[in-house]
């Protein structure tokens, strides 16, 4: 298959535009309006047979704060320095950072909550406390990562920075995408749906003028006498690609996206002379809140030894557990805290008894693994403490009262949803980066094709990816239209 | 940097040969002499002003076995069925394992043994039979992986298939490559050193024609009529690359390789169109044998936990330690079985105590966290079993001799010797091939390179690398060499 047409075999192009975007999600919506802001003309090509991408699939949750806090969390009542939010995702991804990226993000992400706003994504004035994946209470802020976390607390003061599209619990990409995909149309850009592109036309100076792309089923060149925006999703649905990059947790996992998260941007970035990185990263959902009882109980290996503070982020939970020796994990809880998981499908009670010996033995751990990690854990817990995992006091106590059980989370029982987080480097207006650092001229990209804010599941939160492809997509947008 | 040359843009060669190697180390000198064995003219471009590369600072031990036994383990007594070599090989690197590399491997493996013989490089039948990183006895012959340790057992019969150059010691790496690049110089190989490959030539459907390299002080262009081989070793010198692709292991690590690890082959592949996998992976070594009677020890995470048996190969305890939460490892030790390693630099006692209470206060463990896991672990050693990390009996005493030690082996104070192990997906014949799974025409690659046989820190052995680098350079010369 080829990814790149050199120009000179080009004799004409079909069709033309100031700025080509392959892919209709949220990063090429919010491209192809900032684009379209700055007076270029616009060209959107879209797989699918309507715009949405896996924006439009998720909560549209977006990870947002700095500059005093955005204006929902300063209505709500709390504050948001830069450096504080600057800290966290330092913390959340360290050495994985792109330090320049996160500088640029949390300068900018109080003024992309307005900007959203004014494009007409509803926010309520509401503040969900609970522990949940999103909000079902149809508030607008709420906790979603590890803010209230060890070792996150250590370095940065705890913010609530979900921002939820208004009523919309899980629905809310339908709300926000819709609204996006509608303003683009209406700010005029040329949108073709089940249309795929299929190469990049470059010349000999490694620039890029436009592509090859199938549309109205036929092959055409289209030009882009600016640049072209690559925002084509991530590569979840690529077997070939997910079993080069992530051969364990390929096997285990639900994939998580549209069907079009084919990978498409990043082969014909890399074509064309682009670098890859983070490939062997995803983000790895194990949530077994709500209900927040459960994050009273521990997890454990097949070992019997914990792993994680169980009042992670689902995405910390996910990465650590995928770690584990083997992919066989449990959580041992009592009866004042059992309950059965919302979001996990097909974890398995394994073994229950009226002593953890007696659990440990029916699951057929070595004898006193578990005892001695629940011994260990009741005591400190007793007081209040975890020094191990540094779980918060408000989800501890000891786990004594009979009778106990194990339940098994397998990862092949429960298949975590997976989505990938590597791809082209890129710098945060979006040029695309080659394997030397040298910016690929007029080849841009964004969204989830890119290795973005988010670059390990240890670090991530909800929110981050929506708030990333977005933010860096109306970046893309604007240093593509600004280009002559 | 431009790493792609259009063949339309080059006027004339400067020079002319049929197989074009880049890189003098241990794939490219057996690329020489396959590809001269066949017929074919070869030049090969060396950076450094000598060859030998990293497998010259090497033992130069090789991993093999299958086919009965290599002339070597026949010679010895052992036994060693194809299929027993190709369970181990697929137990130790699981989905990460390219099968059909290991096939063909397994099925050339004992064949190669003679052929490096026949080369003249010699062998001792001699079988050391100690825990050592190399035999320092002159012997030929020894474990070098976790052949005798579990899992790998339950699906593989142990068979020593470490193969050193005799007499030699962890120097065995100068007997082998003195011998090889000799030997290639004597069958005709033309031979630049102090030349640099700078790009490739490619043609408008991919195909590469040569390359431009500094040869003689002067940039040259160099037409390969068959193929090139792209040899030039691995990049863990290479500190953009290493701190995109190893971001946690390049801050603790000391990076092991020669100054020309500089992914020079990796970079002009990808340039080309080819697929880079597995970056993210590298070799990891904590050597805390010999002497062997630190084996009796047990390495434990800051939370107290052990994460491995400790009779593991060194890279198996390099790879769980990395792992760990945080880098700060330990390793707990009684009076009867405490020695200094001989390998690790800069471990530290930081805790001595009469009881295993003291220790863990001294070092500022959690209360009970080290004495719970000490006290799970003596239980199960004083029946010579291990549950939770099957050690084998043999290195299995409860430590019970006072005083207790507790000695840091902090990853950023030993500092563990990393080289990678991701590079260019090839076929076994070392045929580049594209993100797409096509073959780039012309372009050939084989050592670290490329994605080999080990493909993960977690299963690796002693002599996997220079096996690997030494018997697909050889094939990749043969393929290049038949091209026409």
């Amino acid at each position: 298959m080829k990814r790149v047409i050199p120009l000179r075999e080009v004799e004409a192009f079909d069709l033309e535009t100031d700025v080509l975007i392959a892919g209709f999600g949220g990063a090429g919506a919010c491209a192809a309006l900032e684009a379209r802001a700055a007076g270029a003309e616009v060209m959107v090509l879209e797989r699918g047979s309507e715009g949405g991408g896996s924006t439009r699939m998720s909560a549209c949750e977006m990870y947002l704060g700095g500059h005093g806090g955005t204006a929902l969390q300063r209505d709500l009542g709390f504050e948001d320095s830069t450096q504080n939010f600057f800290n966290y995702l330092m913390e959340a991804f360290g050495p994985h950072a792109d330090e320049e990226r996160v500088r640029v993000f949390v300068e900018g992400a109080a003024e992309h909550f307005d900007w959203m706003e004014g494009q007409g994504v509803p926010y309520k004035r509401g503040f969900f406390a609970g522990r949940d994946v999103v909000a079902l209470t149809g508030d607008s802020l709420q906790y979603t990562g590890n803010e209230r976390t060890l070792p996150f607390m250590r370095v940065s003061s705890p913010v609530p920075r979900g921002h939820l599209p208004a009523d919309s619990g899980h629905k809310g990409g339908e709300k926000m995408m819709g609204i996006l995909l509608a303003r683009a149309a209406e700010e005029g850009a040329v949108i073709h749906c089940d249309a795929r592109a299929l190469a990049l036309v470059q010349d000999e100076r490694g620039a890029v003028h436009g592509m090859l792309a199938r549309v109205d089923d036929r092959d055409q060149l289209i030009r882009a006498r600016r640049g072209v925006i690559l925002a084509t999703g991530g590569f979840i649905m690529n077997e070939v690609m997910t079993k080069r990059h992530l051969p364990e947790l390929e096997r285990v996992c639900t994939r998580h996206g549209n069907p079009y998260d084919l990978g498409d941007g990043i082969l014909m970035g890399v074509a064309a002379g682009a670098n890859a990185i983070h490939m062997s990263e995803a983000f790895i959902s194990i949530a077994h809140y709500p209900p927040e009882s459960l994050s009273f109980g521990i997890f454990v290996n097949d070992r019997g030894q914990r792993f994680v503070n169980e009042d992670s982020y689902l995405a910390r939970i996910g990465h650590f557990a995928a770690q584990q020796p083997s992919e066989q994990i449990y959580m041992f809880i009592d009866d004042a805290h059992f309950a059965r998981p919302r979001y996990v499908l097909n974890t398995k009670v394994v073994a229950v008894g009226e002593t953890v010996a007696e659990v440990e033995a029916e699951a057929g751990l070595p004898t006193g693994s578990l005892r001695s990690t629940v011994e260990l854990y009741n005591a400190y817990a007793e007081r209040g403490e975890d020094p191990l995992f540094e779980k918060a006091p408000e989800y501890l106590a000891p786990l004594t009262k009979p009778p106990f059980a194990l339940v098994s989370y397998k990862l092949s029982d429960i298949r975590p949803a997976v989505f990938t987080l590597g791809g082209l480097e890129v710098k945060p207006s979006g040029e695309v980066l080659t394997v030397d650092g040298e910016v690929i001229p007029g080849l841009y990209a964004a969204g989830r094709t890119v290795a973005g804010i988010p670059r390990t599941s240890k670090g991530y939160a909800s929110g981050m990816s929506v708030a990333d492809v977005t933010y860096f997509g109306r970046l893309a947008g604007r240093a593509a239209a600004a280009k002559l």
